[in-house]
């Protein structure tokens, strides 16, 4: 039959398109995948609203089991469901290229996710370079590739969107080689964190891109009704206490617009 | 009371957000934007559906008229309908600030937007430089900024999404300068015609940034029912045909990642 995949946009049971949810309505059945992002309200909480019967599936399921809800869609009508948008986050991309390949039919419902919600921010969606993300740094694992991309965005007047690290159902190398399925609990990296990871970088590389005064935003639940939009210097930025992620960053240009400016200083955190 | 800048998607009067449909019916007033993108249903088909009367707005209401709309938001609910998501384009942006200098409450309601539906080009969008707007060439007047901002993100290997030019209600000069309220027939740049602005932009200044053999991928009326996602070389895009507008462009970067280059296999034009 037909395997479609649903954007949830970034809020709440009623960010859904109405699309979306007549979709929802005539599955068969109903995954919801809940690696990538934060949902900010509860399974539960859709189910009624949706009136199906949602299953939530994990990164293991999705990657490893995928073959099962692809062999589902071959004569079901099965719905996966994505906060944000669905294409946004690239895990997706392998599922479709799977049943595509096993000609099973595809739609996509597409809806708002982070890149395009940011023009709240005020500042231009023309004016940014590429997206960074910013995984957590381990004991012995600091990659710091988001610093060079960041370099470069600065360098050609780009505002630069960090995409702060999810970490959900993680197990410890340990718990991996005794082959136990003992998961960490998740862990959503905070602006705060990653601020601290990106003046570290400098620190250590010090090729001139981050000090405390390099201008940013802080993105708190965008989408949400308690969504933040905190603009300042990194130094100011890292001192403050948010409202519970998901969080995103935006390093901005050097040089402003007009009304970036404006938008920036509206959003200005003052003490 | 509150001005809902609310996004209607891509495709037709479905693809808004259940919250959004919920504030149009409890709206005093409604306006609909219909200058910075195609609708691709009728706004008697909006407005049966939403079950509301609908003001049209071009670019001179909203831009010079914007105190009307906004000295209703004073006491009355007014939701102001953009096609896509409403902060995409930068228009927009000014009437939000407008709305917070006059201490009128502003909710945006967010909606996909070509920048995270191209996704299903599959094309990471961790993987897209800048943006680029490509104008229609006027005579005397062929502005090339976009060719240097294409030039950068193919030597950082990046995609670049080009967005055609709409041309809504506009006036000659000799209209302009008559004072005359004669308005040209609406014009929206093909992906034929953009790759044939490319190539001259090459041809004049010679940079070496576009040629024939360039790989790109058209996108055509992505989100609505007849979408279609063709890749290929710039030569073989220039001499097909498409549905009617809206046309984007996606310059390919010149290293393709795997999954990326499976995805522009899959919608590689066959002859």
């Amino acid at each position: 039959m037909v395997l479609y995949i649903i954007g949830l946009g970034l809020g709440d049971e009623k960010d859904i398109t109405i699309k979306g949810k007549e979709i929802i309505e005539k599955s068969d059945i109903v995954y919801l995948e809940s690696y990538t992002s934060i949902l900010f309200i509860s399974k539960e909480d859709l189910e009624k609203f949706y009136k199906k019967k949602i299953y939530e599936v994990d990164r293991n399921f999705a990657e490893e089991n995928c073959e099962e809800i692809l062999s589902e869609a071959k004569n079901k009508i099965v719905s996966f469901l994505v906060v944000g948008d669905p294409l946004c986050a690239t895990t997706h991309h392998d599922i479709i290229l799977r049943a595509k390949k096993e000609n099973i039919k595809v739609h996509i419902i597409h809806n708002t996710s982070i890149i395009s919600a940011i023009g709240e921010s005020g500042m231009q969606l023309y004016n940014f370079g590429q997206i960074v993300s910013i995984p957590f740094f381990e004991k012995d694992y600091k990659p710091t590739s988001f610093y060079d991309k960041i370099k470069i965005n600065l360098y050609n007047n780009f505002h630069t969107l960090c995409l702060l690290d999810i970490k959900v159902k993680e197990r410890t190398i340990e718990n991996i080689m005794k082959n136990r399925n003992i998961y960490e609990p998740p862990r959503y990296m905070t602006i705060n964190e990653a601020i601290e990871q990106l003046l570290y970088c400098e620190d250590i590389h010090k090729k001139n891109v981050i000090t405390q005064n390099t201008m940013g935003i802080a993105i708190v639940r965008i989408g949400s009704n308690n969504q933040q939009i905190i603009s300042g210097n990194l130094l100011t930025l890292k001192s403050l206490n948010y409202n519970k992620p998901l969080h995103s960053l935006i390093i901005c240009a050097p040089k402003l617009h007009d009304i970036e400016k404006e938008y920036f200083d509206i959003h200005l955190h003052k003490n």
